[in-house]
């Protein structure tokens, strides 16, 4: 009896946590939009609530992961989409065509998923030269090409003179998941349901109205933001905010000069390997979470995290990789590179068993030559970021407010 | 010996019918873009050749059908983007919303796809009404319910007053490829090969580079473009250019009102009871092709037609359904209602065995209430439409050229 008791207490505890995060998911609030609603902040996330989940309520789309999970024809996929008004069209280390393509390819990575195949949907501006088209094309079918995924159907519109900006793209992937990527053998098919003797998790995805259990595409893995759990470690695969950084340098808006390029970059093949490295009983439960850290950067990707897990996260100033060019360019647009976008890392939440194994998977690719642990995950406080300063103080890394790096992807 | 010259002789005149039909498909030779590479006529058709076929070659992209046929973790699977950038957002019969979810719906259900998800990207304008936002997502909403398919994931993203137009929207579909869709099991394996013994076809797709041998997907299905061979029945389901007319109107540009309402429905359910009515033996092949009539009209579906297959299309002007207010609004703006947008009608070609069948198949529904034969297929000229007028004579109906009516979707 005893035991049932300190059961259900333990039961509401974890109610509450998730209750407390879900609190902090921002209001839409909004007649118009403005540009803070395509930051990838709080203003996106209240649009998002309060619009499109409103309208399409289900279980994959309230998953709010990268990509969602899909059966089809007895196979387990994963699409995602994503639209790209980048400025300029072209920069260092790459333009929006193979920025299209990689951030596609990325989003079904960090799903577990491997890539296959890729829609484009163009919308021109009237007047758009013909010879940056073919640039952008060319980007796409090298990208795809290195990515090892397939270009295989699109569409193009043309809109008016000033009504576009030269040259948007969409492209839609879609992936087959990678049964390597879940941990489900290793563990209980206790998915998606708060058990009672297990308080730290598995969680329903954060989202989900009062009343809702996920159904089958939530209980088939354990790979998403909502199965982080206290204890688990978080790395990021390398320097954050170069794309970001690079692209406001390109727009020539800050009097400033440095030797940057975009990190844009598919991780499928780093995905693979971190998986790979982890997936043996030794490393616990190895990869929980993974998502590319684009708008709203690494601290966006946080926050998300704490929000769907209902747990805290801690983070060292210290630890987090920022390459120097960034961080002074970052200083003069008053913004904390936590925020600014990347293209090519990712962050990932890991068993701390599989710590070791995860970090040195990471390393042992060059796009992850800069991998480092940046921080755990921890009870209290719920849905919170934390930051350890280098001071010693601790500061609340909140979601990201407004949109001081506008049209970055 | 005889025969085999013969044969010798008739694979020859094909690959020559072949030959002359790729070559009237027109050149790029624009430097920048213009509104006519969006219309879906022959700019589109030479910007696709010319830009993305050059880059992204692949069998599935080739085919060029509105949907690419892929294959994942065993299952068969069609794959369809469209943005959609119609002005206004909002018209009689629908909006935006709709319009991007039935025109996706209706991709995959002419490639013979159940459609099963759809992924949406939004691009909004700063300053865009959320009102308006919430009224296209619920729209869309209830465009997915009625199609029977889930939306699962999604991408927003802002862009600066004057570099959109309000919204624009693309949606990618993915679905389950219907083996009774196709009329493989009737026929012979010899797919996607020039059968010497058998000239009328099927061909390889008409786009394919010398050389190429189509692989897996094309040789999976005889459903597609491609497929149309003489002798063939060509049927419209229903009254053609309302979407297109009513949103002219919309737009008050012409002096003119009429009761019309756009067409745009979900073709899912009428493509399945097609199939189902046309699928035993005593139907020959059954459908070839289908194709819903959107941008450029019926006049471009037949002309893609032609010159998929190598083949002539004929159509009788005056079994072409045209309702009287769509005719005299198109008369007023100097175009053909063969050009003119409809969402929610198909053009379907099928064996003259299958055509009563497919009649009465397409009668039988309320999407399908006014189809009628307009034509059939023919050996020559290939590559060419004609029309026999109402009065007698007959014309070549060539590619859309230019763009008279902008941003129809």
């Amino acid at each position: 009896m005893t035991t049932q008791v300190d059961d259900a207490t333990r039961e509401r505890r974890v109610l509450d946590r998730i209750e407390t995060a879900r609190r902090r998911r921002p209001k839409l609030r909004d007649e118009h939009i403005t540009m803070a609603h395509g930051a990838g902040g709080k203003a996106t996330a209240a649009l998002v609530d309060a619009v499109f989940l409103e309208a399409f309520r289900n279980p994959a789309l309230e998953a709010l992961d990268d990509g969602a999970h899909v059966d089809a024809g007895g196979a387990r996929l994963v699409l995602t989409t994503d639209s790209y008004v980048v400025t300029p069209l072209f920069f260092p280390g790459g333009c929006i065509g193979d920025l299209a393509v990689n951030g596609t390819v990325n989003d079904l990575a960090v799903c577990g998923a491997k890539p296959l195949y890729l829609t484009c949907g163009f919308v021109l501006e009237e007047g758009f030269a013909v010879a940056d088209l073919r640039r952008v094309v060319a980007a796409m079918a090298e990208a795809a090409r290195t990515a090892g995924v397939t270009l295989v159907t699109g569409d193009t519109k043309v809109v008016p003179r000033g009504r576009a900006d030269g040259c948007y793209v969409n492209t839609t992937g879609l992936g087959l998941f990678h049964p390597g990527g879940s941990t489900l053998d290793d563990e209980s098919p206790m998915e998606g349901v708060v058990a009672a003797d297990d308080p730290v998790g598995p969680w329903p995805v954060g989202y989900t109205p009062p009343g809702h259990r996920p159904t089958e595409p939530d209980r088939l893995d354990r790979l998403g933001m909502a199965h982080a759990r206290p204890g688990d470690v978080v790395l990021v695969s390398g320097p954050i905010g170069d794309h970001g950084i690079t692209i406001m340098l390109a727009r020539g808006e800050l009097d400033l000069e440095a030797d940057l390029r975009s990190d844009t970059a598919p991780l499928s093949g780093l995905v693979e390997r971190l998986l790979t490295a982890t997936s043996g009983p030794e490393h616990g439960g190895g990869v929980r979470a993974m998502r590319d850290a684009t708008r709203g950067g690494v601290a966006t990707v946080l926050n998300e995290l704490a929000m769907a897990a209902g747990v805290g996260v801690v983070i060292d100033e210290d630890a987090v990789p920022v390459r120097e060019a960034v961080r002074g360019a970052a200083e003069l647009l008053g913004i904390d590179p936590l925020y600014v976008a990347c293209e090519g890392r990712l962050v990932a939440v890991v068993a701390p068993e599989a710590a070791d194994a995860a970090l040195a998977a990471l390393l042992a690719d060059p796009l992850g030559a800069g991998a480092t642990v940046i921080g755990r995950v921890v009870d209290d406080p719920p849905g919170l970021v934390l930051l350890n300063t280098a001071f010693g103080g601790t500061r609340i890394v909140d979601m990201l407010v407004g949109d001081p790096l506008p049209r970055i992807c």
